[in-house]
């Protein structure tokens, strides 16, 4: 009886990361490199990926998820409105996307003029971390204002990325937060990490963001 | 089978909130009026409770639960560093608290000698919204950075709320942050709502605050 139980708990934590290999099978067919972009609530996601589209375009064609815990759709009327194909998925108070819920956002999108995928993320530091979605990379928009300990607090996030984005570096000048002691929190959770300090107010270190981006794209077209 | 599946799912729900309502009795009885606080990464909760303790000091004794996803006491420490109780509760990468972790905490504190129990939840606009801690009101700290659209992407924290505060009113000439907009997103969902816009920085809306917060007080010692 005791076995039986632990299967059934295995059988429960594989079934997301088994929807999440699928995921990146129809992705990698259809020559789509994809993120997914986590967040807390209000650190710029939507204005990064505005960003990203206007750096990349018109040579990269770029689809959008948009993970939303209600049924609003600002965030995806903002990707439409500058031409980009966005689907929503509202979780229905859920606190974070799942392969599940990716899947149906595919199979809404025309993946196949698809270049870059992005999926945003539900605003939270702390769930989205223990799904994977069968993206290709985990970015992670950091911001200013949110404060200098957050490494610390939410390390399993930090963990798990690929990239790191700090953003809103506009409010520097107004706000005590010591990049250093960031610098290190990050450091000893992810040593190493690819890390671009942007600004999606006033653009600055997007083009270096772009410019890493567009290695990463060619790279994975000569897989 | 059926009828006992419903009523196995209906304990399941309702522990939470027996263990909430006997927090509440010891609250009561100790005389220890309490607030769940909940906010964003990053919105000053802490900040919020330091500026609390310094506008009440002396004549209020609080005493302080601080919830954290990771075994970090940077905000408990903040706390004992002015002179007052604060426990540490560690979520274990949990996404919010629950009345049995506040139970946990309360046992460690001289609740006798606490007029005002602050408990700090986890930084999250999702997950504590649906766990009744026992508290006697919920609060949510909002921060002028995190933009002007939450109330609308993040419904059900702001439905349950007893009072809201904005913190980071010195940002303002700094962000695009519609006033306006906010407010009507916070009308709709919970109309009338007591709020209180403040700088933890400059000190500016503290005092309306406590001068609200001592009225409460004084209220709950009558009862």
């Amino acid at each position: 009886m005791t076995v039986n139980r632990v299967q059934v708990v295995e059988n429960i934590l594989n079934a997301n990361d088994q929807v999440a290999q699928l995921n990146r099978q129809v992705l990698d067919q259809a020559g789509a490199f994809s993120i997914n972009l986590m967040a807390s609530p209000g650190a710029g996601k939507t204005s990064f990926i505005l960003k990203t589209i206007q750096a990349l375009r018109p040579e990269v064609n770029i689809g959008v998820v948009e993970g939303d815990t209600a049924p609003v759709t600002i965030d995806a009327d903002k990707i439409n409105a500058v031409g980009m194909p966005a689907v929503q998925i509202n979780t229905g108070g859920e606190c974070h996307l799942d392969a599940v819920m990716l899947k149906a956002g595919l199979q809404q999108l025309p993946l196949l003029e698809i270049d870059l995928l992005i999926v945003e993320n539900v605003g939270n530091l702390i769930c989205p971390a223990a799904f994977d979605l069968g993206t290709h990379i985990n970015l992670l928009v950091a911001s200013i204002p949110e404060g200098d300990d957050k490494p610390y607090k939410y390390p399993n996030i930090y963990r798990g990325l690929d990239v790191l984005v700090i953003n809103k570096t506009d409010l520097l000048p107004y706000i005590d937060f010591r990049m250093e002691y960031f610098r290190q929190g990050v450091e000893m959770l992810n040593p190493g990490l690819t890390t671009f300090a942007v600004s999606c107010k006033t653009g600055e270190g997007i083009d270096a963001w772009a410019d890493w981006l567009r290695g990463r794209l060619a790279a994975a077209k000569q897989v």
